[in-house]
């Protein structure tokens, strides 16, 4: 069984119990308050081996990226994040000192965004080491976004550059030691190097350390032209195609717009690959991308700028119909895209 | 770095960040809702090697023991269950049928009890199995009980019978098959048999598909004369001395009132081991450990049996002072006892 086939087989076993919100199918679990507010609940499993190896990050990387996927959740349903829950199974050839700075790295992006770690547990691990985090959020009722709200004539948006993570891994996969080469710590630090130094730094950074986009997600949420939102975990081919499904409508996007950093542009030039493929299915890129109606664009973009120093962009259109239509300058583009796909 | 130290270190650095409730200290993490309701959250991981083997457990007891432990921590606080997370960490070599039956055991504890599972994550490992819950649960805020509650002259009572677990897993250790030969799987069918394996069915099946005594956990919340309450998850001589060191209290206990099966009575004579050590030693029993107002131990006794058909055990009194006397037929034993720790 892959992934899906799992969560098939999951929601068909369970099903003759009633539940208590909108379960499987959002980023987010909803469970209603009852007083206009909603709770809402998402889990993420790092294993090593599959997520990450300790060989090509650092404990304090780990731990940000560990909490990190889960803030990114919460921020794509429009609610802000309230309380985290950790669960961890350590090896015992883990030494103190890692396991400190893995806490150290997790308390900092918790320090960030005011997000108080309630609970968890730890375990022994025979095998590798596996964090499994939890992370409760809240919202007004009205404030949360789903996947299924995208109404055909919305703009589709991303709140910034896709690919990097993707490139990110790759670099890291040909050159496992790069993170200590580049002395990467999620310390954030500006550190005065040369620019193709700064580039591979970007792209790596954005692997191991993503930021997820909290404050942002809150502020959409707050926005009623906002309809649909979810955040890029698998790649926006797979990401955009579960808004479209899921809100029975089609889209088409403009391949030109897809935001692609000077990093990454370098980065493929260098390689001699297609950074918007890259930035299309390489996934864990962890920014908002959301749909938003088209009369309304515009002031959305004005008072996001004004908010956040920067914009979102646009990429493409909500559809009559089904599935994804790859544009490229306006016209269609015979090329095929896909995300991710667990095993 | 143990459980303990691991703990104390991710105290010490997140000390920085406000909680938004009680957090890591009970068995579930508190968080007010604000309407006089509270939420309370548990999470326990099971990892392949240290908490279970694949050869000596089957699919569905897995599943049945994943959620059982984090409705036995609910319980506890005097809280109901509301709402189930899962993430798991498949191998590739788990097959489509292990996961379907794992599934159904869980399936069948969460319809038991009503509980829907909510969201998850799922993920494929490359080392071994690992299985991590969080549940949900809610509460009147003054129904939730504390460890910390429990008050001098309160009578310390359990839930049920003790040790039996732990003299499971002593079977399970000694003959792997046991499992397979004795017919177990979540079914709980009578089966007509003979005494002697009945007893040793009996034994398995508390250790791997525990009951947890959830309707118990939220009918003694709504009990003002229960102060404290926990599970005993490591066997009764470390949970008791979480009561006691949390309370600033003491604790005496009379060894022979301590409550025994006669599956574990049978079992401990013709090995030759002592089944009170077992008992106060051996750990994930998942019975409910409570203190009670001594004047109203009478009337909660025969109210409880009342609503369940059996009667708690009293094994004791909180004391002035400190730690835990043993007291075999009132005088002080000079044995000692401690529970499970963790690595």
């Amino acid at each position: 069984m892959n992934e899906l086939e799992f969560i098939a087989s999951v929601k068909r076993r369970m099903h003759s119990i009633p539940p208590c919100g909108e379960g499987i199918g959002d980023d987010c679990a909803i469970i209603p308050q009852g007083n206009g507010r909603a709770t809402v609940v998402t889990c993420d499993m790092l294993t090593e081996g599959v997520h990450f190896r300790l060989d090509t990050t650092t404990p304090r990387l780990l731990g940000h990226k560990a909490l990190a996927v889960n803030l990114s959740d919460v921020a794509s349903m429009g609610a802000s994040p309230v309380a985290s829950f950790m669960s961890i199974a350590r090896p015992g050839t883990l030494s103190d000192s890692w396991q400190e700075e893995f806490i150290d790295g997790y308390a900092r992006l918790s320090e960030r965004f005011g997000v108080p770690l309630m609970g968890g547990d730890t375990t022994a691990s025979e095998h590798g080491l596996a964090i499994s985090v939890t992370l409760m959020g809240c919202a007004d009722a009205d404030s949360i976004r789903r996947r299924s709200a995208a109404k055909v004539s919305d703009v589709i948006m991303v709140g910034g550059t896709l690919g990097d993570s993707a490139a990110g891994l790759r670099l890291l996969q040909q050159r496992p030691a790069l993170v200590h080469e580049l002395g990467l710590d999620a310390c954030r630090c500006p550190v005065l190097t040369d620019a193709k130094t700064a580039g591979l730094k970007h792209l790596v950074e954005a692997h191991l350390a993503p930021m997820p986009q909290t404050l942002e997600g809150e502020w959409l949420g707050g926005r009623c032209e906002v309809h649909a939102m979810t955040d890029i975990s698998d790649g926006i081919a797979k990401d955009l195609r579960q808004i479209t499904d899921m809100s029975a409508v089609g889209a088409s996007v403009e391949l030109s717009q897809v935001p692609l950093s000077q990093e990454l542009t370098d980065y493929c030039l260098s390689e001699g690959t297609d950074p918007v493929r890259m930035a299309l299915c390489g996934g864990e890129d962890y920014k908002l991308l959301f749909t938003v109606d088209c009369h309304e664009v515009g002031r959305l973009t004005d008072d996001f700028r004004a908010r956040f120093g920067y914009e979102p962009f646009a990429i493409g259109r909500i559809t009559q119909g089904k599935g994804i239509e790859w544009l490229r300058y306006g016209s269609p583009s015979d090329e095929t895209f896909s995300g991710y796909i667990h095993k």
